[in-house]
């Protein structure tokens, strides 16, 4: 008696701050799903490989399949960074431990769940950000760049606008912000030199972990803050006008800054915006049934 | 017989990307100079010691006493990255080579020098950017606040800013610029992901040494290079007046981006602006003379 080919598939979604897992059974039907940390080989190839084996290892268990080996599942991963040809190399020339492991772009599979297979555009929020669209079998995808550099409008970038305006705003170069107390009292400082010993070396993740301070300034009044959403907010219109000119018909905002910053985009871009189908986990899990599908 | 207690001072300037020293003789005549690598231990304290005892002995060999040891002079330094208190601690309790090593921050020994002891401020316009003035026993430093969070202004923010506005100027959500191809021959790349790539993991002494590129820009109309080069102006502009409300009267400018930046400051900062009577290595010989005369 042969075993079927392919039981469980593991679909994995992988950013600079986690990555998500899912096990799904041969007709699509999620069975367990897990999380794990960083998953950007650009920013830690031993942290990424090592976060998609604890995703996928705690997706079984979560299912119950604790017995099923991981040598005996096909994983498919839609990674960050892997946009970078020597990052996708590394990632493809990785000594996995499943029975077959297939990567793409965070991007690809996010824009497969997100319409399901269809045409569209996905713009990412989160950590970082980034568009991209698939019409018509063509690809596109634009800003992302990286962090500090680009990845503008992204949670990173807001949190390093708002680090930058408060260390003027305590020099008194810049008007007061009350995002200066609760940076402080978020970071338990008491002074800029603190603060630059708090933040020094810090990862992309800690930054987008202070977003939320401009967005809660904003809320009550606070210019500076509402200046730096406003100015990242224009930068994804400036985005999601491109995939417009692509041919996206749809777009979808994937990421945990999405919530946040859809109320300041355009009346132009939230009439493109549609909520996503399906999660990129389970992008993931579509875009290895169509690569097995075409061996 | 007693040998004389202090024959030689050697005064050392510490910045992000050099090291300089000299060598003076009991009267303050300088008999040599040395440079070598970056000096600032908050980016790296092994380097900075490194290059603080290869600026020293290439200073000695420079004035022909190469038979000195280390252990018979003694060594000052002014060094960035020491306004920091948990720097400051670091460096002073180095296990130096020499027979005396006193430390202070780059902008103390800037201004001891620039004014020869006299009262008045400075601005670093280097690598970083930072005010600092001396008025009638008041200390008062303004800025800086490391890279890529603050020094606004300086070559590494320039640099910075540059890259930015490229990589959004190649994605054609931003206007052309002539800076984008003359980013792209100095770091031999042909695309945005090339880029990415080359900046990754890079230092602020890497940024700083594009900043030219922007001046280029700026002198043949390049409208997104002059728009950076007086954002930074204009916060140079607003830290001389903060001086300036210090009591400082004279203000000098320090540090390689000077003279590229003091076109673009206001007449009210140009007037303030006196040259630098003496070197920040020969403030350093400054500091430990008043330093051993108060022990």
């Amino acid at each position: 008696m042969n075993k079927p080919q392919h039981t469980y598939f593991i679909g994995i979604d992988g950013g600079g701050s986690k990555c998500k897992a899912i096990v799904t059974d041969l007709a699509g039907v999620i069975l367990g799903s897990g999380l794990a940390g960083p998953a950007n080989p650009f920013h830690g190839f031993e942290q990424a490989t090592d976060s998609i084996v604890e995703a996928a290892k705690l997706a079984l268990a979560d299912a119950g399949l604790s017995e099923i080996a991981l040598a005996d599942v096909v994983a498919s991963a839609g990674l960050a960074g892997v946009n970078l040809p020597s990052q996708l190399v590394k990632m493809q020339q990785w000594c996995h431990p499943f029975k077959q492991f297939l990567v793409t772009t965070d991007l690809d599979i996010a824009c497969l769940g997100a319409h399901d297979g269809l045409d569209g555009g996905i713009i990412i929020l989160g950590t970082g950000s980034c568009g991209y669209s698939k019409v018509a079998d063509t690809r596109f995808s634009i800003g992302g760049h990286g962090f500090p550099q680009g990845d503008k409008g992204s949670g990173a970038w807001i949190g390093m606008q708002l680090v930058t305006i408060v260390l003027r705003s305590l020099d008194e170069v810049e008007q007061p912000t009350i995002m200066s107390q609760k940076l402080l009292d978020k970071l338990h400082c008491h002074d800029s030199l603190e603060i630059v010993e708090a933040i020094a070396h810090q990862p992309a993740s800690f930054f987008g972990e202070l977003a939320h301070i401009a967005f809660e300034s904003a809320q009550v009044g606070d210019s500076l803050a509402t200046a730096i959403i406003t100015d990242g907010a224009n930068y994804i219109d400036l985005l999601a006008n491109k995939l417009s000119q692509q041919g996206a018909v749809r777009l979808s905002l994937i990421g945990g800054l999405s919530p946040n910053l859809k109320p300041y985009l355009s009346p132009a871009t939230q009439e493109l915006i549609v909520p996503a189908k399906q999660s990129p986990e389970f992008g993931s899990v579509i875009y290895a049934k169509q690569r097995i599908s075409q061996e």
